[in-house]
């Protein structure tokens, strides 16, 4: 973990954001499989994370703002535990080391809390998203209670830049992805299949006694963007995109996604789609600058395909028209990009209109309303910059029979791509004082990069 | 899938079990890691796969018992969804392929429920192990609804009788996990970590588009029973154990247990614990028969273990004497197994009592009360055979200090085995009508046999 004193400055810093009352921030439990005792790897809650630090279940911390005082909530272990488990650190050694010194039985929290409650105290809490804990938290607040806008903020505010050592932990983490990646690409031929390549990319994360940041997506149809089906055996002439990313020892999130031709080298068609996929990628990651709106960095990856749509006959009209009305979405009907952290949606849980558009309302508009981060990025941002290109033939054909953005698109010539696939480049960027700087060790992502890998 | 008829006569077999009302089946949703939308590998209900089969995400089935109509709760895909996640099976079609040919949408159940209650029929429900299903059904049946303890009773009647087809599922499972443990029996070196060697055991079973089972133990500390940290490295001297099993393609469970020496060879020391072990693995399967307890079969385990310790001048006294005292719990402080099938603690969300006692008070005696799995054995029953002998330094001090089973003991002679480790084996195996047989195909077990593994 960070030495004590980061998590001690975290939560002085929230302080400071806050009137009063108290911050509980719960940890996570175990998350039971097929049934109690057979759980997921344990994951601790990112907030949990960024304040307090402690990476087991059971926990809860509780930050007091009036007397300054913090609680960790938790049990030690029994001698049952340790003849079971062996023996362990004491949680009272556990909260020393993030600097606090007070623990108290997890049973007391809800003693605790309710005290607080019927003195008039505000108990400040984020929005749960593991339903025991909103079991929980409404047993001790009410039903009906409400997540802690002021804390939502001041969360977003903290973590929303990253000092550096916590950039040191994201280089860490895309280090492991850029591994993972490597692994595929070098796998990915005639006669493999997408679960042997998802295997060794978990493996790749698992082998450094780490965990995915996220569900692995490794697929012959990059075009399905929600894909997680890994029954398809590659096959000569697909294309083979990955999305997968690992974590950092202390939990940070990497996000990458690369695409190769199955067969060693890119047919033409595929290479004039990657080649102006990755247009769209390098102009995205020109763009990014503090002070510049991260929409308009989406946008600019935008207008890349639009131009190259138009070059190639499947689009036309004009680019600036075809942007405002989301024409582009047919291909790119996904963000640019999104922060990453301690979560690989960065924060998503507390709302993405306080993460992402910094309480402006969201588009409603088709692609542009899945755009996670638009508002002006800061020094000390991470984020992703992943545009795509994709065939979705489905949405070829609703937009065609409903006649929508027709004035910017030929069918005909559209329908000739129709079973290209989809690719997509993504790497995680940190936006400095003067511009950016992409972390971790170099990916491949030239047409050339990826041939020489590929052997 | 299996046939329709197969998921239709299931339904059927627990209809004679039950007098009326409904029948609730919850099946699971997407279970949130870090953030709702970030989720673990989806899994299932077991029950819910039983006796409905379909393998996808916010589903509920209702079976009337009294007009014996059957009825899937759940949503068809939008053209939205279609969009992102390809072209999918409609709920319709799915649940035609198990015998049902009814669907309401699954905003419909509360209200139906609701309805059912009101005309003072019976809704039985199973014990939710998942919080989001335990909510809902609060929500339903009221926050003070109690399980069904008919339904209970019928499911565990039925799921414990594992027919042929189920068995075939089994094997697969057990030829996966055998798979994974000679992947790993072959790493296992000095300068190989844990984590590295539990990667490999993960990849094989994704590899093949199946998961893990259960959390893999992949340790050099054998004699930490619930240990999943993968920190350590292997080094000459060590025995490392792994306990893993995959997935069969319909997520019946294998559940494995090997140990090797980390060295090429084993040392004498160790061949006498190995081969101690195995012979009480040994006479644990001879034991295993139909009509049998499996209480008679953890206590065959148990005496081999007290005669080798008595051997060794490790314990002393009268056999019988110290197996009623429990004082073989020193070495083997677990159940020699437990049932096997879509869970690999079959069943245990149900209740052990039932599941493996009959109905019958468990003992409360050290060693013994963790014995998961002790009534007569019926041709049918899957169950796991893992003796083993872990050297617990913490037990040890605390049975000394305590002078707790003293009279079966010379603990100096005891503390020379102090930091052996721990060894188990374990296989799976099927009651038949005359005696068992071992499922899936042969691992590695002897010494000679493991020796030429690692070659």
């Amino acid at each position: 973990m960070f030495p004590a004193a980061t998590y001690a400055d975290r939560r002085q810093s929230l302080r400071q954001h806050l009137d009063g009352g108290l911050v509980l921030l719960m940890g996570n439990a175990e998350s039971p499989m097929n049934y109690a005792d057979n759980v997921y790897p344990f994951r601790q809650d990112s907030s949990f994370l960024y304040f307090v630090g402690l990476d087991h279940p059971d926990l809860a911390a509780v930050l007091d703002l009036d007397s300054g005082e913090d609680t960790v909530f938790g049990d030690e272990l029994t001698i049952d535990h340790i003849v079971w488990m062996g023996d362990q650190p004491t949680l009272v050694d556990r909260a020393a080391r993030i600097g606090i010194s007070r623990t108290r039985p997890r049973a007391d929290l809800a003693g605790s809390i309710a005290a607080t409650v019927a003195s008039g105290r505000p108990v400040h809490v984020l929005p749960p998203y593991r339903h025991d804990n909103r079991a929980e938290i409404a047993a001790m607040l009410g039903a009906g209670f409400e997540p802690s806008l002021a804390l939502i903020k001041a969360v977003v505010a903290l973590r929303s830049i990253k000092s550096d050592e916590e950039i040191a932990e994201l280089e860490l983490a895309v280090d492991l992805s850029v591994d993972m990646h490597i692994a595929a690409m070098k796998m990915a031929r005639p006669g493999v299949t997408e679960a042997q390549i998802a295997a060794e990319v978990e493996r790749v994360a698992v082998a450094a006694d780490r965990r995915p940041s996220f569900p692995v997506i490794a697929t012959v149809n990059g075009e399905i963007l929600h894909n997680h089906y890994h029954g398809n055996t590659l096959k000569s002439g697909d294309l083979f995109l990955l999305d997968a990313g690992g974590e950092s020892p202390l939990h940070y999130a990497g996000d990458l996604s690369s695409t190769v031709p199955v067969d060693p080298r890119f047919t033409d068609r595929q290479r004039t789609i990657y080649d102006l996929s990755l247009q769209a990628h390098e102009m995205a990651l020109a763009t990014v600058a503090p002070g510049t709106p991260n929409r308009d960095v989406h946008f600019a990856a935008a207008r890349v395909i639009v131009e190259g749509m138009k070059g190639l006959g499947v689009m036309k009209g004009d680019t600036d028209e075809a942007l405002a009305a989301g024409a582009h979405a047919m291909f790119f009907p996904c963000g640019v990009g999104h922060m990453l952290g301690l979560d690989v949606h960065d924060m998503e849980d507390l709302g993405e209109v306080w993460v992402g558009y910094d309480g402006e309302p969201k588009s409603t508009q088709f692609g542009l309303k899945s755009l996670r981060l638009a508002r002006r990025l800061q020094p000390g941002f991470v984020l992703t910059i992943e545009p795509g290109i994709y065939f979705i033939p489905q949405l070829m054909d609703l937009w065609r029979s409903q006649k929508h953005n027709a004035e910017f698109f030929d069918f005909d010539e559209l329908d000739r791509w129709r079973d290209f696939g989809g690719i997509r480049n993504e790497e995680d960027v940190l936006v400095t004082a003067d511009g950016m700087r992409v972390l971790g060790k170099p990916k491949p992502k030239t047409v050339a990069d990826l041939e020489a890998v590929r052997g």
